[in-house]
């Protein structure tokens, strides 16, 4: 059966009766999210084809709450909780249930300090700087810089830190950075820190991200360099990683180039990227071609091909298409 | 303490200074669920009884978000993320922690089609045409359609099947149907698809629906006929199910028969039901009577004796008194 | 992306068309919660001290859903989920997903009687009469009565008893009472009973709760004593509380005493406590002292020190700063 709730009802009768808030009405809960699934035949370098009904493959899957507080004198609190789903199971994943994020903030003129289980600029800067965004699919830098498992590199500290300390700076006429930090607590915990620098100002965009991780036994040095540039008739992207494994002694380099084209009301997405290792065999080649389609500022459709392969696997080939809501 | 949260004023303050939705304002999400908690004598045919404060008898528990989108055209874009839930221990329970539904969908002039981790049409037929609608503990129907454990038939595939695609066609005239296809994907996944047709219109009502399940090992062929009408003092159901194991080559065949009474601004409800297995011994009745009495269009209240008799098993005698509470 | 969701549309559209709430518009459903993130370096007696960023410390992050609904004639209906999380990691914590509390109830000129998983007034009584409130850290009292590990007495029942039932009498000018039980429903499974009393009017508090815990092996019967009263200068606080094992045939004293004083538009927080045994040679002393300053009604900074010294082991000594966020 389906009941309204009464949210309206609560906050017009309840709050202004108890006059909870007096000053800082402005004051906000912001339930929302997106769910994503996809039909297709999906097929990584060396895995056999599938047909599968999936969540996430363009966007994790995801619902929120957040708000903010005005504290009066230019101050600020805030809140993220964030928790990642697969709709094509009912699944709750994530290394644990608000894996997207969860910290409380302060912000003011000075900039915003954050604590918690914050995500890290290089998963930011990573997203903003590719055609296919935050897809841990089939963005080729996602699955370069976040694959859990070989031929990739394999991430040690994952999207978003543990235990950390995230100050982001006010902008300055487009330049902005951050500097993060997560308390290693004890043996085996995580002991990282970064630092970015983001500048974005007209149709240019350029951004720096440096990482030291050092979780248990993995000591990671990470780099990602980016830009983009917005010539209207295309938006084109390009990235340089590093990711040194300082305990095997091994560096792996990534680069990606894409371009963004509107066509017919929709945009053509196309992204290719590869990821060298010095030491080991390891190279992946991977490209995406999508279109994608939005009916309304919430809703898009997408169709995505995508090619993979990794040195001394067989190819892999997937086509799907999908739908993006969010709320 | 207890703090208003401020959704009214977000919405109103933030939502309109952004201009977030333009012409698509009437969007919404929905925050609903129900909490059902009884106290009561409970015993199984051949199980002890045990005095239980439960959550979910009458209708299992859960929290749930759902939203609707006009994307104009005639064309709408929905979602549901629904999660079960236990009140007597504070448990999130089910398979998965949205196991009750997760999906999206686009819905317009030819139905509506849903990703995701979808409700059978078997189950919701089910629940149509007994007067204990989707009690997995006092409804025969749902006993028999969905038990985990013998001497009942086991249901392969639940109430939702993930990876699933759903079809569910357009009212004509008091006539719908659905389509339901769940994807492989790999060894051991759910293979399964279903079609149903449901007729409504005035006092009568009837449905059919035929699933076939390909769950790992499991292989079941299903089928559910179901009547209603609503003769106004009194409503009569009757059900007629098969549940054909094709691995071990038995046959289940159950018949639920009930009447829901208005009396005293209450409904009294009773049901009877048993199920028959062709090859192995299986036999069992179940009647349950009870009185339901609404406080408000949210907030109902119950009682239910139930009697369970297995074939070889002693009897089983269940009383409870219980709560709803939807919001 | 960010996205508003527009409960405000929903509710103002949707439901005055469905009209789905008549007479009741009054209805609401709250979703609220606290996020409290420290710093600090964190030491308990015989530990190694750790420089963490932590979840909760000061008050358990949490974030829940509640409701009431006016059914006419003086009663009502009422729900609670609520869930327990870390910010640090993510993580939903708690023995159960909703273990902060998960319940629904009727109320009206009787009292309130509610089914599920509820508070115990051992818990509420421990929170009121304490400068540190319900912090599992830095309140002595939380810290005897909860503990999950020696040298304190090891709490057999937690914050909350499933499978319960709790009735709460109306407040005779100032008094009021609960009684709670838990249903043993298995072997194993929690038959436990309490009754509380609690005075509360002007400056003046006072309150007694008894518990009759049995779950599984554990058998305890715990007593807490307490009283404060509020020079406005200064609230001052005193506790008396016993945990008896019955299994073990061991007694546990413990008693605190504490202060609120205003200081500077913030307050100053001092609480002492001590556990002893009877039979075996525990002895823990604990003293916090802290400053909590409220930036707004919903958001306050901290910071605290604590010692803790169990008998046989090195002291402990914690620092840290923090800020609570509400909404």
């Amino acid at each position: 059966m389906k009941f309204c709730h009464t949210v309206v009802a609560r906050a017009a009768a309840a709050c202004l009766a108890l006059g909870a808030f007096g000053a800082h009405a402005q004051s906000s809960v912001q339930l929302y999210g997106l769910i994503d699934m996809s039909v297709g035949s999906f097929q990584n370098s060396g895995a056999d084809r599938l047909t599968r009904a999936e969540s996430g493959r363009m966007t994790t899957s995801f619902f929120a709450f957040k708000g903010t507080e005005d504290l009066g004198g230019g101050l600020k609190a805030m809140f993220n909780l964030e928790a990642f789903l697969a709709a094509d199971t009912g699944a709750a994943i994530g290394r644990t249930f608000w894996d997207r994020q969860a910290n409380v903030g302060l912000g003011g003129s000075f900039g915003n300090v954050f604590l918690g289980h914050n995500t890290t600029s290089m998963f930011v800067q990573g997203l903003m700087f590719n055609p296919f965004s935050s897809s841990m699919t089939f963005s080729p830098t996602m699955r370069f810089l976040y694959s859990t498992a070989a031929p990739y590199a394999v991430s040690a500290g994952g999207t978003a830190w543990t235990n950390s300390i995230l100050y982001t700076t006010p902008n300055f006429n487009g330049l902005s950075g951050t500097l993060q930090a997560s308390m290693k607590e004890a043996a085996g915990g995580s002991n990282s820190y970064a630092a970015s620098v983001l500048y974005a100002a007209g149709p240019l965009a350029a951004g720096l991200v440096y990482e030291k991780e050092a979780i248990g036994a993995a000591d990671q040095t990470n780099l990602l360099v980016s830009g983009s540039y917005d010539f209207e008739v295309a938006k084109l992207y390009a990235q340089y990683g590093q990711t040194k494994d300082d305990a095997a002694d091994e560096k792996y380099k990534m680069v990606q180039v894409g371009a963004t084209v509107p066509l017919a009301g929709g945009s053509v997405l196309a992204s290719y990227g590869q990821q060298n290792a010095d030491e080991a065999d390891v190279k992946v080649k991977t490209f995406s071609l999508g279109y994608d389609y939005f009916l309304s500022k919430r809703t898009d459709l997408y169709a995505v091909y995508m090619y993979d392969k990794a040195i001394g696997l067989d190819k892999g080939n997937t086509f799907a298409v999908g739908v993006r809501h969010r709320f």
